[in-house]
């Protein structure tokens, strides 16, 4: 147990040196949260939407004196009934932990998922997205919240990309965290793993492709989106069962990652959906 | 004329009291933008871009002693013939222009364009997006990338939008700005100007609306985003002349407002394209 968990406490917290700032504050670096195996939801909107799937923190941190606000109170009496811990501290260490300058902060502390593909059931959903060498938190959280509303099952994260448990990441799910699986792994791994089963690898591509629109689809689709600069390694687009191009008219670069991804999940579940 | 522009020169700044180094940074700025009537286009990838489209920067600022790239000094040449200032600075000094620490920083200096609706040709392309009161400027460059890659016309930007010519939309817009046409205007303002000729409006909706697939849309179309957290005015939505529904299968919140225009763009652009 870290130094922050100690289970269905309710504290007041005055000092900047106190272990569980420390702790809150290290979960902001992504070394930490792994070792931790924790990561932090900021904001009340974001730990409402939580709590309405059921999620709830296992720590909850206000600052002291706040303004009062009935989903917040809310919130607190269902921390607190689950046995979580209620920490109350100064704004001015508040804003610390958050790194905004807001009254009205409120953090939560949960515990990462388990993110092996293992615990993923392919069968759960006609579609999931794929994302390789992602490298930014904003684009993965905005994936996260597309799949949310197209019901993906969730987001598979291949090779180096960026946190999906980062704070950034998490506030651009809007929630997405909560509701979408989520699973790592290397490319080896991943292909491995899905030509154990049914599944349709479907990229984005400009090589040997097909119009994107009622392109032959077939569920469990799992749709693949590139690093935001280089896109897919030629190998990965080779490996792909299906390649499909979407209209560029354009004099200028292609597509956002996520948006290309988000327009291919929308045509992929208007025919399977 | 400004502190920067005299036309045609090439200067070496060692100082960071020069006053074209406090015009760079001005820049940074939109009252100054405005003021000033320029904006700053960074890196050599954008400005490269830029240059394919006949666009070419008024000031080209870079590092002394960076190290020499074809690209690079292309466009140097480029900007040379075409009267423009070359300026070379310190490392140090370039890196306070631009905010970052890259001895490869490149930067140029463009004029910004008429925003007003009377230079808008609405029958220039089929398709032309709107934002109201869209924040982030990151998802204006995202929009304008979307509305390059679909062959739009380009960006409405409606009440109290981010800066289209702020750093980080021009980044985000991966060279877009330079294609699209960028107005902004008042609602009042766009409505009068819409009605006063041809023009669809549509808006993605949860109220009175039909599916988004195949939805009648008609030629010059203009797709309508809102604000990223509080979505379309009532009274907007209800000027629509058409409201167009988006499968949400999700628990958590709606999609990102630039990946709802994306999707919504390409389903329009398949039809009337």
């Amino acid at each position: 147990m870290n130094a922050g968990a100690k289970g269905g406490e309710r504290r007041l917290i005055t000092g900047f040196s106190n272990p569980t700032v420390k702790f809150l504050r290290s979960l902001r670096d992504k070394k930490h949260r792994r070792a931790e195996g924790k990561f932090l939801a900021e904001g009340l909107r974001l730990l409402t939407d939580a709590r309405t799937m059921d999620r709830l923190p296992e720590m909850l941190v206000m600052a002291r004196g706040r303004p009062p606000h009935p989903l917040l109170a809310e919130l607190e009496s269902a921390v607190a009934a689950a046995g979580g811990d209620i920490i109350e501290m100064d704004e001015d260490i508040l804003a610390k932990v958050t790194g905004k300058d807001n009254p009205q902060a409120v953090c939560g502390v949960f515990t990462e998922f388990d993110t092996s593909l293992a615990a993923i059931d392919r069968a759960a959903a006609p579609l999931w997205l794929v994302v390789q060498a992602m490298r930014d938190p904003g684009n993965l959280g905005t994936m996260l919240r597309t799949g949310d509303a197209v019901g993906a099952g969730g987001l598979i994260l291949l090779d180096d990309c960026a946190d999906p448990f980062s704070a950034e990441a998490v506030r651009a799910s809007m929630g997405a965290i909560f509701t979408q699986r989520v699973a790592t792994a290397r490319w080896e791994e991943f292909i491995a793993w899905l030509r154990g089963g049914a599944g349709q690898l479907v990229a984005a591509s400009l090589r040997d492709a097909v119009p994107y629109r009622d392109a032959g689809y077939r569920a469990p689709c799992f749709v693949l989106v590139g690093n935001e600069s280089r896109g897919l390694p030629e190998a990965y687009e080779a490996e792909c069962d299906l390649r499909v191009t979407m209209p560029m008219k354009g004099r200028a670069d292609s597509l956002n990652a996520a948006v290309a991804g988000a327009v291919l999940a929308y045509e992929v579940i208007d025919r399977l959906g």
